[in-house]
């Protein structure tokens, strides 16, 4: 059986993605990172997600990405609220996914799949730059100079990002259809103490919006 | 003045490579990275060769490759004494450098520099895929989509790889030109508890054929 390492953050994006991989027959490798973000309920909410999505191993890697600082979403900047970012936002992580999809890399590697998925979106993308197409092709080319298997032409390593080009209402639409469980999911950048979203910052806002253009209930 | 992140092992090669760095005029924020290797002296010695270098500041960032397996030097698979390994050797970690550069990718881009120094080497490199400068260019076309200042266009990322075609005789020369201490570096992939060199690895074994062919004393 295919199997691929998916990248799941707990967000509803990444558990839409790992639903999708699971709904092509793929036997997958959930990877989280804690890289000192403020919101750890997403990774509480990973391990939920994984589990109720069959993953086959649920893998949870500490980088301190917090220790180079430059992010409202490690550092104490106050997340925007009220209304959704213009350009790149003070959310942006230095470099975040490539230092997620390099790690996820090495776990492909290692185990000897070329597959590694993740649920990055260009479209509703708050403006991030590592979420663009060109940048995921330029990864996929490095990815396949930088590895024993790719060397020895034994894998040619696949990025896939089924939600690359899905408005956030698709992205809706798409989860539904595939039962991803969204109750479960959590995308908030500033939940409170109890784990309850704030409602207020761009990932509320996109998720709201979402929803509402899919007509469907958040629940 | 001109600054950069420069990727330290502790080793020969990264402590040349940093004083190469500084000798062309930069301010170097050295990054050192504790990735589950059994040879832990190495982070010791890269504390001691920064301080001695001038290093501005020096992060040790914490990342759990070990957590993936496939390694000798992170797993308990032996490490290969006696004579060079041909090929990809089983002490090739999956992706490492390829983490390694998105760690100092992500520290670079939070202190608004587009320099990057790392000791790769493609001519004695033991067979590591990801010591050719083939896939150095890939990293850096890689980096010039990720990042923020890249999307921007305030920044150019520039992958500095001054050793990657020199020798392992070469290296050695180089560093005694820039006052490398060499008796605070420490190459060997499996020391004993002291910290003693094995002397039968393929790390030892090229680094006693470095100083041998270039007629100096490793010490």
């Amino acid at each position: 059986m295919k199997s691929a390492v998916c990248l799941l953050s707990g967000g509803l994006d990444s558990a839409t993605c790992l639903a999708f991989a699971r709904s092509l027959g793929y036997q997958c490798y959930a990877l989280s990172i804690d890289y000192g973000q403020r919101h750890k309920i997403e990774l509480e909410a990973a391990h939920r997600v994984a589990a109720r999505l069959e993953a086959v191993r649920h893998l949870l890697v500490h980088v301190d990405l917090d220790l180079f600082g430059g992010s409202a979403l490690t550092d104490n900047i106050p997340v925007p609220k009220g209304g959704l970012s213009q350009g790149i936002p003070i959310t942006y992580v230095p470099a975040r996914n490539t230092v997620f999809l390099s790690l996820a890399l090495a776990w492909a590697e290692a185990l000897g799949t070329p597959h590694i998925f993740i649920g990055v979106n260009a479209l509703d993308y708050s403006g991030y730059p590592d979420c663009r197409p060109e940048y995921i092709q330029a990864f996929e080319a490095m990815a396949n100079l930088a590895t024993k298997a790719g060397v020895e032409g034994k894998l040619r390593v696949k990025i896939h990002t089924p939600l690359i080009q899905l408005s956030k209402a698709q992205i809706v639409k798409l989860a539904h259809e595939l039962q991803v469980p969204f109750g479960l999911t959590r995308s908030c950048y500033d939940p409170d103490p109890a784990g309850r979203p704030c409602g207020q910052c761009d990932a509320c806002l996109l998720r709201r919006k979402g929803f509402e253009e899919a007509g469907l209930e958040d629940r």
